[in-house]
């Protein structure tokens, strides 16, 4: 191995895809979700700024792996959307229970969950990325002049459900079947996307 | 002032209330909220077991005391179901809306809510007071043989509303007014109570 030089090129790293998600803690941490730009990740990493949206997609994306998050909440949202709002409630409802409910990804998800309840810059950045990328995940999907209302809405629905079933665990809503619950929770939660 | 004397009568107790309290907090933390008996506190207190229901009326008002909550839930949910559960919905996201967003209760209410998603001691009494008080509380007024699942759900929404609105400060959901909120909740709210 050659000892790294002070200024030259960094031709020994090998972790470029590590070294862009530390940058981008630090920087999430300090500056929110919105504060932090790609640009900022990659100079803080000391790599080229093109190597970020290569390994990460976009900001979004990138936020989700410094999550560590085992799903893409988007990638849900559109997926659930795709058929159309008419029944989008139930197809959400059965999509997170499905992932809090995975004793593989479950686990990870209530531990964010629980940890945007604390405050900090976890809260912040937990908070910011709840704003930008679940509430308006729904919103893009919805018509209407409160679109961006409804989709609050229905982000505080589902945070409802996985607070009282899987943080604070209350009876029977935790014992509750995957089928049970989606019956329940499917309906209110189309009311809500289709707004008063 | 007289010493009080090791096992004689404490004539000079002047804060009965105050040590049933401490009592009481020390069994809901040890014990929690099914734990504990009237009868336990009061022992724990050393005051005559009458003195119990006298200054706090039941358990579920002993608990309320502990936390130091500025409302009762129940008699909350009581007045909104007191006209039948049609339009329950609506009026009981407005109670819920109005008093965390009361400048006076609101924090100590937001605290709570905080409170409830940490591990540990007040984790656990939080949970089993919204199971025994607010769960029981809404199922009480519902018919049906899946009313516990119901008011399960209907708690889980409230838990969502106060945890996006007040804790997280998602928008457009913190900035909206009352009137607003109760306009989208209400009727969601309302679809949990009906059932599926």
């Amino acid at each position: 191995m050659t000892p790294r030089g002070r200024t030259g090129p960094r031709a020994d790293r090998t972790d470029a895809r590590g070294d862009i998600l530390s940058s981008a803690r630090e920087l999430f941490s300090a500056r929110g979700f919105r504060g932090t730009t790609m640009r900022a990740v990659a100079e803080g990493a000391g790599v080229d700024v093109a190597l970020v949206p290569y390994y990460f997609g976009n900001k979004e994306g990138l936020f989700a792996a410094t999550l560590e998050l085992p799903v893409d909440p988007r990638a849900k949202l559109d997926a659930a959307f795709a058929e159309g709002v008419d029944g989008a409630g139930v197809r959400i409802a059965r999509a997170v229970v499905g992932v809090f409910d995975d004793e593989t990804v479950g686990p990870t998800m209530i531990g964010l969950v629980r940890s945007a309840m604390t405050d900090g810059t976890a809260h912040e950045a937990v908070r910011d990325f709840l704003v930008n990328v679940i509430v308006e995940g729904y919103a893009i999907h919805l018509d209407g002049p409160d679109a961006r209302e409804r989709a609050a809405l229905a982000a505080a629905q589902i945070i409802g459900l996985a607070v009282a079933r899987y943080v604070l665990r209350i009876e029977p809503l935790a014992s509750m079947s995957v089928d049970e619950v989606v019956a329940y929770v499917g309906p209110a939660l189309q009311r809500c996307l289709d707004g008063p």
